[in-house]
């Protein structure tokens, strides 16, 4: 059994994608948004059969944790309002795909945030879509503005009643940025490895798993820099009188697997461990061509970890038993 | 011969120091700032000799490429009159260490940047810096607004005035950030990692160098994420439709070996490759303590470095080759 714990509906039919422009549009011109349209289940099953189904039958992967296409959750545009219809559109949307393929998908949610909006008001929503719609987590943006990261650190009390939500419902939350509007950084070359690393950061300065020891919390993209500057955060945990990081957030700090190349495998497992490791390849997502060095898809990460040299058991932590662990309400 | 690319004067007199603070305190209630302090040889011989020469002595290092200390650069605060006499403050007091010691130590200039100011108002002190004190580099800050990003990207042709300098004077330029305002960020935990990986980006989404084939730019901190991610940025090369790496960008981009344990420097020269990497502590700087797994310093780079296993001559080339090309004007 093979789980991965990082897939983005990015494929989604063009009238979700063409009723979102026309939301903005709306938007921006101040007028009602028109109504969403009817997407038939055939569209649907062809945008992920030629997809993401397809690739994970060519790599041996079982089920996907699904959540909408993260680069378009857009949460800097608009309004409450405007996060609100269009979260919820995109959660329904990845509903009725885990409803064709149930065996298949696993559903995580968008959440409705919006910049300045206190983070309780996107509670509603995931309780809807862990409660009615049986999604087994959700993703949370650090920065809901886009690049100018006005919310407070993810430690501050801001953001308690999200956690508080979470751990109720026993879900983990994916820290995940969206789209950028800074020229300075690119979405996914810059954007989202930064915020990974910020992250972190942020949950090593501070106590928020003595708050929340049942928090759980997915650091994608292998953790960003963290773990190949492994050394500096523990000398900087050591110099800013913290415990060490095993102790103060392994037991509630998760990565990923979507590192593309064997080298960043090697030393993501090398350093962090099998505990702390989900199998995830972020596809079809950030990096879709062939590598010429291999001949094969950067983002078949499966390939990687299957190289590695484990000792028995590790494997089957990192490609299923971490995941049914950090999302108990899997049922596949 | 050992060349460490990478060292700030992080114990630089507290004179020095309380001078910043009296110009900061004075621009703030609009006041002139009281005159620089006199701070004798002694007093900065005593800063060194207990400080960076003490341990260049104990880990085997002759030479440091040596600069201000870069997280009180500061360039967001004041304008560009309190910027430029800073800079030339911190530039002065670097070039009188290096007057005492002159073969330990090579100046590298801090720039009188500020936010909104064109590059070009810099040129004049790094001419200073080069052609009067004989300072072989300068640091570039990327983003002068202290975690704003309000800059254009480092490709940008509002840029090109600083390149045409530094081309010009044989010099290459290390692009490092300073303090961070914003409380989502940590100087040396996550803003100076981001600023690496940005910086990456940025290079690699356009054509710099076939303007500037003679331009060298050092990315410290081992690069941020980008090596950990070299996959990641390989397919994002080939999916933006750029050049391999190794042809758009190798011939003008070096990183430095300032990752502190073992793994990281592996994966550095697995996937870099020697002729792309400079000897680099950053000593005394972001990481103080000893790793209790080692019983050494996080940042005796040194250790690291010698423990790989590498073909005659290439540790030679990291250790001081590369450095001899990449700052010609060094003469030690």
């Amino acid at each position: 059994m093979i789980i991965d714990c990082h897939g983005h509906y990015t494929t989604a039919p063009a009238a979700h994608t063409a009723w979102r422009e026309a939301q903005q549009a709306a938007f921006e011109e101040g007028r009602r948004p028109p109504p969403y349209p009817r997407i038939s289940d055939d569209e649907i099953r062809e945008t992920v059969e030629g997809g993401q189904l397809r690739l994970m039958d060519a790599r041996g992967v079982d089920l996907t944790v699904f959540s909408p296409r993260a680069s378009a959750m857009g949460h800097h545009f608009g309004d409450e309002r405007v996060s609100a219809k269009w979260a919820r559109a995109c959660n329904d949307l990845v509903a009725r795909v885990v409803g064709l393929y149930p065996d298949r998908f696993a559903g995580v949610c968008q959440l409705p945030q919006s910049p300045g909006v206190p983070i309780a008001r996107s509670v509603a929503e995931l309780r809807r879509c862990v409660l009615e719609l049986g999604f087994v987590g959700c993703v949370l943006n650090p920065d809901p503005s886009g690049g100018h990261w006005t919310s407070a650190p993810l430690t501050d009390p801001s953001w308690f009643p999200f956690y508080e939500a979470v751990v109720e419902l026993d879900v983990p939350a994916m820290v995940h940025v969206s789209a950028v509007t800074n020229p300075n950084f690119h979405a996914t070359g810059s954007h989202y490895l930064n915020a990974d690393t910020t992250a972190f950061m942020q949950l090593l300065q501070a106590d928020l798993f003595t708050t929340f020891p049942a928090l759980r919390l997915i650091i994608p993209h292998g953790g960003g820099a963290v773990p190949f500057h492994w050394g500096r955060f523990r000398g900087l945990a050591d110099m800013l009188g913290r415990p060490p990081l095993a102790e103060s957030l392994l037991r509630n700090v998760f990565f990923d697997t979507c590192v593309y190349h064997q080298p960043g495998i090697d030393l993501l497992f090398e350093v962090i461990g099998v505990d702390n490791l989900l199998f995830g390849s972020e596809m079809i997502g950030a990096v879709r061509g062939v590598d010429p060095t291999t001949g094969h898809h950067f983002d078949d990460t499966r390939r990687y970890v299957d190289a590695l040299a484990l000792p028995p058991g590790d494997r089957e932590k990192v490609y299923a038993l971490n995941a049914r662990r950090v999302f108990p309400r899997l049922t596949v």
